[in-house]
């Protein structure tokens, strides 16, 4: 079994890549199951195969407690981990050979508190996990921005500790001379020249920013498919070459 | 007038840093301003000079439009922005030196929506400007969430624009042991030895954060006030000397 986690700022269209990348695996004969982790979310557009909000819901959680919006999303995320063992255990009945995870809305909740990685990791246990970081293309076009989120994802992987593919969502929102750019950035040229003037220390940064891009950021358009045969691609080539963040190799570099 | 932002993650202590710090200029005889723009903060243990609650509450929000906990924080902040004008006139009344301002509970709604940006630009004016990021150090102890927290910090100094200062938020929480390898880190040392076996792109970009690191995270509590001192320094050193995140002696390598 496959874990592929969903994440991006609020916004960025996690739960509408979820739900079409889950159309296009079953379109093409694949076994595929959606897990939803986020408890705040009002309305899903996929019936998932599980459904955290059957066991902490943040709106409940906002009445019971007498709650302020913010607190009960924090208060929701930490209560998953009181039913861990439950939720693992109605999840580890899913039988897909992939299981797409959508990932609470803000990215903040699930990747920098605890216990967001710390549920994931007892979701996924010894199974194999991709995680896909949407870059809200619309958001990516000026480039400080797009830098500021391609610092955003490295901050996730190394939180996380998965393997990571960066997709620039919602590209069907953006000009196709945007789009041109946008790609050009990812193949680590014009970016520090659209950039302007930065300080020596962001400019190293940048550079090495662009060089650790394995593979540049994946266009995608979750309205008309657009990129979905690249997401997959690249997902199978890091679940099956078995890629991981931590390589044995490097360990005599340290 | 000098305006010094507050941000970091949800749970870094934002508010508290906030209180004291202005409790701390004031023992100074400083003149200082508190600005509250968090539409979803539910006690704050300061009275606020202004408070963006009294234009945009986001308990009302949700009420008013039936919105969910996360739909209400986002609306929320964008609906400051419809009020932006107002709310410029009244801050603009403030006539302290200095005005800190406590930004949203969730970094990700004040620094990745672009709402967040625009309105502290308006806020900000022809004022200076300093941002102050806090590292939670109960989530730094460990080198790799260190290392992705410094990522974060560098996301947001791209996206907002403004020099920043990186501090180590509530090391009265953490052991004298733990308080003196996050200081080594931040020197740039043990940290790589610290991270274990990561991949070539990752050992890169971590050598050249922490190249890029001019001044480490400044250790501070707010319950001792240890660091407060440094920290008004540093704030000093960023607003009288004219330091900026764009420098115009740049311009020549790009």
């Amino acid at each position: 079994m496959y874990y592929v986690f969903f994440t991006g700022t609020a916004g960025s269209g996690k739960t509408t890549a979820v739900k079409e990348f889950r159309d296009y695996l079953l379109d093409q004969e694949m076994d595929v199951a959606v897990v939803n982790m986020d408890p705040a979310v009002e309305t899903l557009p996929y019936t998932p195969d599980f459904d955290v909000r059957d066991y902490v819901d943040a709106r409940e959680v906002m009445e019971r407690f007498g709650l302020g919006p913010n607190s009960s999303l924090i208060v929701s995320i930490d209560l998953l981990l009181t039913k861990a063992t439950d939720i693992k255990r109605e999840v580890g009945e899913i039988e897909s050979n992939y299981v797409l995870v959508d990932t609470p809305g803000q990215v903040e909740l699930f990747a920098y508190r605890d216990t967001g990685r710390t549920f994931s990791s007892l979701l996924v246990g010894d199974s194999k996990s991709v995680n896909v970081f949407l870059m809200d293309s619309f958001i990516a076009r000026e480039a400080r921005s797009y830098v500021s989120l391609l610092l955003l994802s490295s901050s996730i992987r190394f939180k996380l500790g998965i393997p990571q593919v960066n997709v620039l969502s919602k590209v069907d929102l953006i000009s196709d001379k945007e789009l041109e750019k946008l790609l050009a950035w990812g193949e680590g040229e014009d970016l520090l020249d659209s950039l302007g003037v930065v300080d020596d220390y962001s400019f190293e940064l940048v550079r090495t920013l662009i060089e650790s891009l394995e593979v540049p950021p994946i266009p995608l358009s979750s309205t008309n498919r657009e990129g979905f045969d690249k997401l997959y691609a690249e997902i199978q080539r890091i679940l099956a070459g078995g890629e991981d963040f931590v390589t044995e190799e490097n360990n005599s570099r340290l």
